[in-house]
Order: structure tokens, then C-alpha cells, then sequence
């Protein structure tokens, strides 16, 4: 057993998928849109619409549901019809109460970790919705720390690391992104486990150089977890 | 000084104000549709939309955002112009990045309650929203601990209480909602003081009959809780 106090672990795109589910969402937005504009700039505008709300909506699917309606509206010159945002309302609704799907070998993992360290979900987004996913997925149970927060950069993790009392040497953050789960635990004086994920929001990646002299574990699978633990002490 | 291990405060219409911006949010909102509808049943038809919404949505801002939208496209049987839903998600923004103004008397209540007790926000609605509208209150050193939850029920007061290892004798929450700030608190144990706000969202109105039996104290005014306070020790 690994010196670790804690081990924290993303939630989206970690434990269940998520990134399909955006995926999904803007190709029917797409559609929506179609009639209207170069299907290819869409992805792009919306990207846009984003980013500058980011600092006002915050990460999750409210605020991404907003910039849909926006760049809609945008993107037609105001033609888009009442039934069209609709749709895209009914979209951000069909998203947040999607089932949740665990990915592979994460129930069998997440049960072992648990028996040998106390398990923190840290995850960002919207509030509410990243519970019910929780009470959804059924692992609930096996955390003893929840966080929800609202961003993840180095000062998120420093003040949960002093919020539990964990010298950032005694913890380890396993995750798919390396903008959100990886880099800013690093400089925190974290530790962290990079699980990639198939598919990647353009705004998690990061660029390689950011990645230069840095030190983390990368791992295929959540499955690779218990045995890398094993292999650490 | 009474026994209280913690001294719990609501944000919105306790420390800042908060339902003048929905209301006059809502005014806008009712000359955007007025043209369309019985400027009357908007009013109602918005709250309808808001209480359907409100388990996949959620409190705050982002989600009354959606309920508007969505409730202009109803009443206008889809004829809302897309420059009218911008309009809408405006109202939103500009609710997002209002100025945080506090109520009379809480600058110097909460600087003088922090000297003696730990002070607690405990709160409901957007997780970004609430950060950054403690942010701008510049209140934030008072508080040694922040609860931003997605509701305010007897599990929500529970839970907090036992994350912070308070028993709910030592607990007392202070206010502007019975529904929210009140009654759930003394079906946890503790204790609560209200202070109402001259207006209140009819969300968070309790029927006189769910008071019958209950104690809890009623203030004027935020600053009559530290008199209040001594007297009880």
C-alpha cells in the first residue's frame, strides 16, 4: 500500500463517460442547425460562445446548453425559431437526466481502492447534476470525501488538500484530464495518474511543452490503478 | 457568549441582496412578452415552469435562465424572436455579474459574530455564483467554513453538521427562508434564527400550519442577533 492518505478521482470521463454524451449533443445541434450555416463552423462558433462564458456560466451543462441557445441565435441572425431552442433545451434536459455508464473496471476498482485508502470524488461542474450522476452511478457509498468544485487549478487542490488536513505528499489525483487532473496537482505538490479518455474536449487539452519535466504516472485503464499502487510501495 | 459550536449563514437575501435582482429580472422579462400574452399569467406560468424544472435543474440563476426561455417560447406558441430569447439570456448574464450589495448592517454584524464564533455560509444555488458573489462581498475571511449545497433540507443540515463534527445542539442557522433556514434545521436538531426579507420568492413561502409548535426566534434585523445571542448564554 502506496503512502497516500487520500486518493481523489475525477468523476467525468474517470469513472463514467461523458464526453459522448457532449459529443452526441452537438451533433444534433448540429442538425439543428444545418439548414443554417456551414455545418463545420458551427463547432468552432460554439467552442467560442464558451469559452466567453466560461468565467460567468462555469463548467457544465447548463451553461453549455446557454451557449448552444446563443450561438444559435448567432449563427442565424436571430432566424433560429422557438422550436428550434427548444430542442436545444430539451438537449441540456435529456443530458442531465442521462443515465450514467460506469466505464470498464471501474465498479471492481473503485470497491478494492476503497478497501485499502479513503476515496475523495473531486470533480467540477454543476452542483446538482454531479450528485445525482453520484446517487446514479451507485458508488457513492464507497467515497468518503465528496468535492464538487467549481474549477480545478493548483489553488482548488491546495485548499482542498488543507481542507482534509493531507500533505500534498499523501495525495494522489487520478484522472483524465491533464489541464484539470493532472498539471495544477503537480503544482500543488500532488501526486497524479493520467487515464486518458478516447475522446478529449478541446478545451482540456494542454499543450506537450506544458508537459515538459513534469513527472506523472499514465495509465490505459482505472484497472491499471490497484497493481501501479501495489508496485509504488 | 451561547454554546453554539458554529454559527451558520445564509447568503442570498441574509447577507446581499438577491430576490430584487430576480424581480427585477422578471419585470424585463415581462416586457420582453408583453406584447404576446396576459402580462398577468406570465408571472404564474414562469413559476410552473420553473417548480418542473427545478429537479434537473436545480436553484440559481443558469436554470431560471433556461425556465424563462422556455417559458417565453410556451406563452408565444414559438413566435419569440430570437433577438427576444438574447434579450433573455442577457437578463441572465447581467443577473450573473451583478454588483453584491450588502444588507444594512451585515458588514459589521459578521466582523464582530467572527471574533467570537466560527462563522459557516451555508447556501444554495449556482456553485460559480455563490464563489463569486462571496468574492465580491468581500466577507470571505470571516467565514472559516463555505457550504455551497444544491438544497436546503433536514439531510442537507445533517450532513453538514456531521461533516464538521458539530453536534445539533451546538448549531444554529440563521436565515431569511422558513423553508430553507428554518424548519429544516429544527428537524435536524439545531437552532434557527430568522431574519425575513421584505419580499420572498414564493418558492420558499411555508403554510402558517408547518410553523405550529416550532421555536425558533424571529429578528428584525441581522443586527439584533448579537444582543440576541448574549442574552441566550
Amino acid at each position: 500500500m502506496a503512502g497516500f492518505r487520500f486518493i481523489a478521482l475525477d468523476a467525468d470521463d474517470t469513472l463514467w463517460h461523458n464526453e459522448p454524451l457532449f459529443v452526441a449533443a452537438q451533433d444534433r445541434f448540429r442538425e439543428i442547425l444545418g439548414r443554417y450555416d456551414d455545418v463545420d463552423a458551427i463547432e468552432a462558433r460554439l467552442y467560442e460562445t464558451e469559452k466567453r462564458n466560461l468565467e460567468v456560466f462555469g463548467y457544465g451543462v447548463k451553461g453549455f446548453t446557454l451557449s448552444m441557445i446563443e450561438t444559435a441565435i448567432e449563427l442565424t441572425g436571430g432566424a433560429v425559431t422557438g422550436a428550434g431552442i427548444q430542442e436545444i433545451i430539451n438537449l441540456g434536459v435529456d443530458m442531465l437526466r442521462s443515465p450514467v455508464e460506469l466505464l470498464d473496471g471501474v465498479q471492481e476498482t473503485v470497491e478494492a481502492l476503497a478497501q485499502q485508502y479513503p476515496l475523495m470524488l473531486l470533480t467540477k461542474g454543476d452542483l446538482l447534476h454531479q450528485e445525482n450522476k453520484l446517487a446514479r452511478s451507485g458508488l457513492g457509498d464507497h467515497f468518503s470525501v465528496i468535492e464538487i468544485v467549481s474549477d480545478k487549478n493548483a489553488r482548488t487542490y491546495e485548499s482542498v488538500m488543507l481542507r482534509h488536513g493531507v500533505d500534498p505528499t499523501a495525495f494522489l489525483m487520478v484522472g483524465d484530464s491533464l489541464r484539470s487532473d493532472v498539471l495544477p496537482v503537480l503544482e500543488a505538490g500532488g501526486t497524479a495518474a493520467h487515464v486518458p479518455y478516447p475522446t478529449e474536449w478541446i478545451h482540456e487539452k494542454v499543450p506537450e511543452d506544458a508537459l515538459a519535466g513534469r513527472s506523472f504516472a499514465r495509465l490505459e485503464s482505472i484497472r491499471d490503478l490497484p497493481r501501479w499502487l501495489d508496485e509504488l510501495s
